[in-house]
This record gives structure tokens, sequence and C-alpha cells, in this order.
């Protein structure tokens, strides 16, 4: 068993493990500047072994309780499991993993069998002021499940991960706040007729249900099935205060929608454990696909604009490449050059300019033609064409492959992070373009862009950067980067976060978003439902300090 | 002037009155045994003085603070104008009036000019305990606007009531809490190319913007433009703890939403001072309308649920009456024994289980087309058969009209009352039975329920009932006759509303659709946002004592 901090960083299955292939690393070169020492090197790998120098806090005793509780085997306090559950996926934990730090690991890991043991521990917790951090797949890019003041890490994914209940006329499910995505929406597929979810975030293949609500998450096929929080149609969530149990109703005006309270907690406010959610039929052969190319990013914004304006059925995939993403992709595929790329250019779909937006229209098979009819046409007043079903296929099969890249990028010494904000169609060119000033006016950095959950009023759009690091101060480099970029996403109108939610990376910014009166709103509620500030504290959301 | 107690109940503008036209008697003589006495009757009349026993019971100096803040002309202690705002639209309001009673009005009418205005006000209350009730077109049929407690009534229609910006990029307009309805909708209309709020409630032209926010109503193209709920962007709110804005993303994970906190609040945490709503492109020509036939109610269902499942863009107007409401409607309509009729019944459309389903579909011509083609195919799997587009426009035309028949049935000593619940397909039939059940027990009792609001895991049932009043106890009846009904619908699984609202009428279930934990949790919001207990107060939503 590998007890390395290596171990703990890596994305994913060792076996999807991936290197830089030949055309990342030119771009590397070219780009970023990278040496061939670079690329051959392992910055930061982080091959020591794991060793806490924090022991478990908790008193044997009250050790002692949680494994009367739950079962021995499900209550550990070694430094190994203590630091896997220390940190999750973003940037900041990554290098501080690499650089063996892990600076505030958890008193102990429990895993949870049953919404009674849930609720016993959650009291116990409550009584002895033990923090108690809930936990999914750990995937969090904006550090929700950290652990700074210690205390308890609670896997539901053990135990907690099973389906309790579908209903194949009403068209919902209710499941187990710990079971993962491939588990969830493979137990949908293969059940009878064949059912999705229709949520697929990023992380899918490593995040859980519960995670999924807790983050206020949305999954690219959103534009089409909705965002987690419109999938939602009841939960419920052990707090200090008691067990809340909201009714699935489809709608009601039965007083203001408490579940949606708990959507987007982070865990600050108490332990979701299970959550009834819409489905649909699963007909992935009725599937309609389509890829569209144009001239420049505004006319193919402005093409998704009036396609989600347009009173049809949205597609489900709406994907849109800002140029220099474009030119990534295109380069990486090879596609440069080709006789295809030449045609391109001589029919005006320049480098540099031209933008790839994917389409994938999911359910009746004649609605699906209709609409890739309805949205070529369209796509054809912005410059926008055709250019077949393929890449886009080839996007979905490779869409979760990418977040491999992350461990040889940083191995290679670069920095490789992203963020993500919404806006209503007025300000979205704006934010694009001065964040992007921003991001570019550092030297020798990558930026690339797309918008990926699409709205009537507005879209997301989710930056990747790339940049060498600053060697020797990182960390510091980093964050005071991120911070000018969340400045800048802010004040020109962008939410401080789409889809990755807030955690502690982006508490600070919580006052001005919601302003003094929202904040205390905030903090009163958190009051009422964990008066003494168990659930995971730490300023998650910036409801408590630091 | 006006000055009867007649004058304040009964419904809408004088001219548009209605008396029971020959058809209507003739029904009301078959089913609910009225006599030529009672239809000549007027019970109840109300043709007495309106006389307050209480007088303004706010000092002097109070109300000298109030016209020094608003003005002299938006402060009104008069007898008639605090009687106006002592009452909305509920059935035991209206009997109440009837029998001139006016048991606790406002003490004052005030009418603020603008936000400002509005948080000195609640201010003002909030420091010297003086309840305030935020009233819009008062047309609340759940006594959500009632002043049981006195105090100020608070009209945000005579000053409050524009729009106050239009992004026609975003689609998003921001608008006042007290326009009302047809000059909001107005506006958009004619705004340049013209667009479409898309919510129109029954009481459409009687209430305002705000309004609908804190009642978490749902208009009758709600399958289509979604609910209330669905449509606010963002909402400013003026509570005693501070004033709460929320910023207009189409989405976001930063927390759980604040605004969703007051949609559906009825007045007890804030006042809604304005709201960003979506809007659409409109587009009235390219409508498409169509009438179906079903043999019976479980077949209807059926397709409706299939079709709201299939994944096309819903129908905008999705309604189906039950058999008892096609009935009476064929039979107002004179459409019984007619030609067509009798070609129905031949083809196995019997009366009592033939059910009648109106459509229309809005946006893109093409779309509607496609869609409406869909409908009718799915309809045919459950012996559904297109009947054409007449009679969904000749209900279009009318459909605002219905109301104004309660005050002649009333007249003739008819309680008439309306209740709604919304359910998912699992629970939908049994509920429709069981209330039809408890509603047909009462003898000479007509039952008419339709569904008019649809989604993909459940609908709304909407029951209208009718029976002669026990004269002389007509308020205990009722009151115990509704009690029996709401306990039938909640006990089947039916949600305590779908789009009217808690109010003080249904707030007795409150603790137990909500659950101890949920309810403490509302509580503490109030607790926080109005400490003091201002803000409607009197037992609406079960937040405080009755």
């Amino acid at each position: 068993m590998e007890t390395t901090y290596r171990s703990l960083l890596t994305w994913g299955e060792p076996e999807k493990a991936q290197s830089l292939d030949q055309a990342i690393r030119e771009l590397a070169r070219a780009r970023l500047g990278l040496s061939a020492e670079d690329l051959e090197g392992k910055h930061l790998e982080g091959l020591e072994p794991v060793r806490l120098d924090r022991p478990c806090q908790l008193p044997a005793s009250f050790v002692e309780a949680l494994r009367a509780l739950h079962g021995p085997e499900n209550v550990k306090t070694d430094d190994l499991c203590r630091a896997r559950f220390a940190h999750a996926k973003h940037y900041q934990e990554l290098l501080r993993l690499r650089m063996g730090q892990i600076l505030s690991p958890p008193d102990a890991v429990v895993s949870p069998r049953s919404e009674a043991e849930v609720e016993e521990l959650v009291r116990l917790c409550h009584r002895e002021g033990v923090p108690l951090v809930p936990m999914g797949g750990r995937s969090s890019v904006t550090r929700a499940t950290e652990t700074p003041k210690g205390g308890i890490a609670l896997d539901m994914t053990k135990h907690m991960n099973k389906v309790l209940e579908i209903s194949e006329k009403s068209l919902t499910v209710r499941v187990q706040a710990g079971m993962y995505g491939p588990a969830f929406e493979g137990y949908l597929n293969h059940f009878n007729t064949g059912y999705t979810c229709g949520h697929f975030p990023q992380s899918f293949e490593h995040s859980t249900v519960g995670g999924w609500v807790a983050a206020k998450g949305a999954g690219q096929a959103s534009t089409g099935y909705g965002r987690i929080d419109d999938m939602v149609l009841a939960l419920r969530v052990v707090t200090p205060s008691g067990t809340i149990a909201t009714k699935p109703y489809p709608a009601s005006a039965q007083g203001w929608d408490l579940h949606r309270l708990f959507i987007g907690s982070e865990g600050t406010l108490g332990v979701i454990t299970e959550v009834t959610l819409k489905i649909r039929a699963f007909l992935p052969q009725n599937t309609a696909y389509a890829t569209l190319l144009f001239k420049n990013f505004a006319g193919a914004v402005e093409a998704m604009r009036q396609i989600v304006q347009s009173q049809y059925a949205p597609p489900h995939l709406f994907r849109l490449s800002d140029p220099e993403e474009t030119e990534v992709a295109f380069r990486l595929k090879g596609f440069d050059d080709s006789f295809n790329d030449r045609l391109l250019q001589t029919l005006g779909f320049h480098q540099g300019q031209r933008c790839i937006m994917f389409v994938g229209c999911e359910g009746d098979k004649n609605k699906n033609k209709a609409l890739v009819r309805h949205i070529s046409r369209l796509a054809r007043r912005f410059d926008g064409i055709y250019i077949g079903e393929k890449p886009t296929r080839k996007w979905l099969e490779q869409r979760y492959a990418s977040a491999y890249l992350r461990d040889p990028l940083m191995d290679a010494g670069v920095m490789t992070d992203t963020i993500e904000t919404a806006a209503t169609w007025d300000q979205l060119l704006t934010i694009w373009e001065e964040a992007r000033s921003y991001l570019k006016a550092r030297p020798k950095t990558i930026c690339m862009t797309h918008i990926s959950h699409v709205y009537e009023n507005g879209a997301n759009l989710y930056f990747t950067f790339l940049s060498p690091m600053a060697k020797g101060k990182e960390l510091l480099d980093y964050q005071s980067y991120h911070k000018g970029l969340v400045n800048t996403l802010t004040h020109y109108g962008g939410s401080l976060s789409h889809h990755h939610g807030v955690g502690r990376a982006l508490a600070a910014w919580m006052p001005q978003e919601i302003g003094p009166a929202g904040m205390a709103l905030m903090k009163a509620i958190k009051q009422h439902l964990d008066p003494k500030g168990i659930m995971n504290p730490g300023n998650v959301l910036g409801l408590d300090e630091a």
C-alpha cells in the first residue's frame, strides 16, 4: 500500500494516469516557456511518506463511543486514513501535499451506516463540541472539505450509498447522499426501461449525490436537464437542531422552500443523508449531436443567446470554446495545417478567432432533429457552420480525461487551475475580456475559456489557466494571482461561483456579494441549526472565523 | 361613493358584474336544489353602511410621523379606507362582510412612495412595535392579508408600481412590487418588439408582482413559463433587520439562494419592494392551440403525464377538466344534446366520463406545430381525440370572467370555494378520488376539478365546490367542511397548497407538513428578520399566535 503524499494527491484511478504527449509538450515549450528539463522533471514530487504532526486529539472515551456507535471498523484514527480525508482537489491543497504539508487533519474518519447513526453522531459531537465535516468524493476545488479545526471527517460513501426507492411513474428517485455518480447513473440506466439523472459534473466519476447537492453543482448537460438545484425535489438533513425532512411535491406554495437552504450549504448546516431527485428516460440512441464553428466569439455567443431564448427546449449539452481554447484543442488534435484547416482558413475561419461549439440534444428523436435544424439555421445568421457530429462525440468520449492532465502538468512546474462565474448576457463578454486581460497580463500564460451552462438570461464562463509556477513561492504567487482574478470577475458583474461553490477559497468575497443584512441572515440560520458551530467550521461560506 | 359592505366585497370592476344566466339557474335548481326564491333572493346582501367599532388606535404623534414621512395624502385613517384594506377575497372574509362584520381593521392605510420611505416606515414600526401588513391587490384567498392585530396596511399599489429597468438582451425586467398584472404585462407587450412575463394567475387583473412573489403563485401558462419562483432572478426586501438585495445572476453557487426565502414569505419577513423577473418574447401570432377530448379521466391524466415527461418543451397552457367539470362546462355552453354531442356519445365519449383538455403552445411557430402534432399523437394512445382550436380559444377569452360568478352565487345562498394541492403522479388520482368522495358526501354538492399546472413529476389538482349554505350557521358549516377537505388532501399525499399559499386559512396544518425541526427553522428565520414580530402578525404560515 502506497503511503506517500503523492499517493494522496493524484487524480482518479492510477491506471488512467496520463503523461504529457508530444503535442502538449510542444505547446508547453512554445507558450509556457518550459524547458526540456522542466518537462522531464518532477517538481515537488511528494514522494515522502505521510507523517502527521498532529495525532488524534479526541479523548479515548469519545473514540470508544464512536466505535460503539458505528462499529470499530467504521472509525479510523490512523495517520494515512486521516491524511486522506484532510484535503480535496483544490490547487492549493495539491501544492501543499506536494510539499508534504498536511496542516490540520481530522482526528478521526467515521463511516456511518444509517441516518439513525448520523443523528446519534451529530448529537454526540454537538454535546462535546467536536467539529464534524460531511464528505462525499472529496473532489471539491474550493477547500470546502478541509478540517482546519480537526474533528471528524464523515465519510458518507462507505455505507450510505444506495438507491432507496424509485418511481417510474413520477420519475423520482430517493437516494442516499454517499452514492457515487457512476454507481447511481449505472443503477438508473439499467433499471427496467432505463433512466438518467442527467447530472454530469466534470467530477462525475469521483463525486457523490450528497456532494452535488451540498456544493450546488451543475453538470455538463445542465442546459437541458437543469442544475442540481432544479433536480432536487426533497431531502433529509440531520442538523444539531434536529432532522429536517421535506416532501417531494412537484411544486408547492406551502411557505418558502426549506429544502433550498441546504442546496449550497456546503456541510455548514447539517448532514444531508438522502435526496429525492428527478430522473428522465434514458434514450441515448436518440441523441442528436452537432458541432458548429464560428468566425468569432462574439458572434457565437450571440447565436447561443438567441438559441436559448427561442423557446425551443434547449439542447442538453451546449458548450462553446473561446478562440484560445479552440486553438489549443485544434493544435493538440493535430488539426492545425491539415487540409480541412486550410479550407476553413480560406473560408474566413481564422485561427485565433474561430470558436467551436458542441451541441447534444437528448430525448425524443423527432424533437432532437428539429432542434438541431433550428440551431444550425440560427447559427448561420452569425457566420456559424455545421461541421458534423464527430468532434462533439469525441469530446464526450474523453470529457473526464482532461482532469488527469493536472498531475503531470504540476510535475512540470505548471500552475494549473480553473475558475468559473455566471453572468447575464449583458455582462458576459465584458467579463470574458477583462478576466482574459487580467490573466494574460502574466507572461507565458495560457487562458482557455468556455461557456458550458446556458440560460435564457445568461451563461457561465469557465476559465482554465496555465502558467509556470514561481518556484520557491508557488503558494503565495498562486494566491495573489487568484485573488486578483476573483476581484476582476466580481467587479464586472460575475457571480462568485456558478457551480464549484464557495468553500474556504472564495469565502472572503461573500460579504460583498451578499451584503451585510444577507450575511447576518445566513449566520442567523447557521446559528439556529448549529448553535455550537460544529458543522464544517472554519470560514466556509464566510459563516465563521477562519 | 358607495359605502356599504357590499361595495367592499364584490369582485373586480362593477361594470363586469355578472348575473346567473338561464343555464346556470337550471343547473343550480337541478344539482344544488335551489328554489326560485333562492335564485331571486339576495342572501346576506350586506347593504348596511360600513361602520367600524374600532377607531384608529395609533397615537396621534405616530400618525403625524407617518404623514410627515409619506405625505398626508398617503396616510388614511378613515373608516371606509381602513375597511377596504381589512379583508381580501377568502370565502370566509366575503361571508363576514355580508354579515357586516369587520372584526379587526388596520389602524391606518399607508402608501409609500419609495423604498427609502418603506425603510423608514419599517424602522418606525419596529421601534414602536406597530404591526405592518404589506398588501398588493388583496386578492388573497387564504386570509393572508388580514390585520388581526390592527396596525398599518401597506398599500404598495398607489406609487410603487413602475418598471425600473428592462434588458432586451438578458430578457430581464426590474419592477416595483406594487405594479398590477395588466399594467405590467401591457408594458412588456408594447415595449419595442414585445415581451411577456408569462405569469397569468386567475387573479391576474387584480393582483400585483409583489403579491405574486409573496404568495408563491403560478399562472395559467406555468407549465411552459414556470411558476413565479422559477421567474424571480433577484429581489429587494426591507426587513426590520435591514434591507436584503440579491443579485440577478442567471444561476449561481454562492451559497444557498437567499432570495428563495422571500418567495412564499407572505409578508411575514419583510416588504418586497422590487423584483427582477425573467421575460420572454411576446409572439401571440405563433401560438398553436389544441383541444382534446378523452373518454375518461385516468386515460387523460396518463396522456398528460407522458406528454410532459417526453422531453419536448411542454405546452404553456395545459389544462384538463375532470368529468364533472367537463359536464358542467358542456351543459352551460349548450353543448349537451347537440348534434356533436350525440356524435361523441356514439363514439364512446360519454357524459359523466369524458374530459376536456386545453393546450396552448407559445414561442417559435415550427416548434409549436411539432408539439401539437406530438401531443395529438400521444393523446390518441389514450383514446383522446383532437376537437379543434376553438374551445381552447373560447376558454382563454373568458378565463378571468368566472370569478365574477361568485357574488351572484353567494347571493343565491351558495357556498362557493376552491381548494388546490399538488402531488406526484403516483398520488394524483387517489387524491382526486378521495377529495371528491369527501366533497360529494355532502348532499347537493357540485365538485369540479381540473389539472392546470403540470410538471414532469406530478401536477396540481384544483377543486371548485358549490353547495347550498347552511343558513344561519354559514361560517361554522364552511369551516368544518373545509377542514375535513384539507385533512383529506394532506392525508393522501397532497401539498397544503400548490399556488394559493397558506395564509391564515391553512396555517394550522403547517406543523404537520413541515415537521417540528422545520417549523423551528422557519420561526428562527422569522425571529432574526423580525424580532418584534411586526410583519404580518397573527399566525400567517403558522409562524406566531393567532
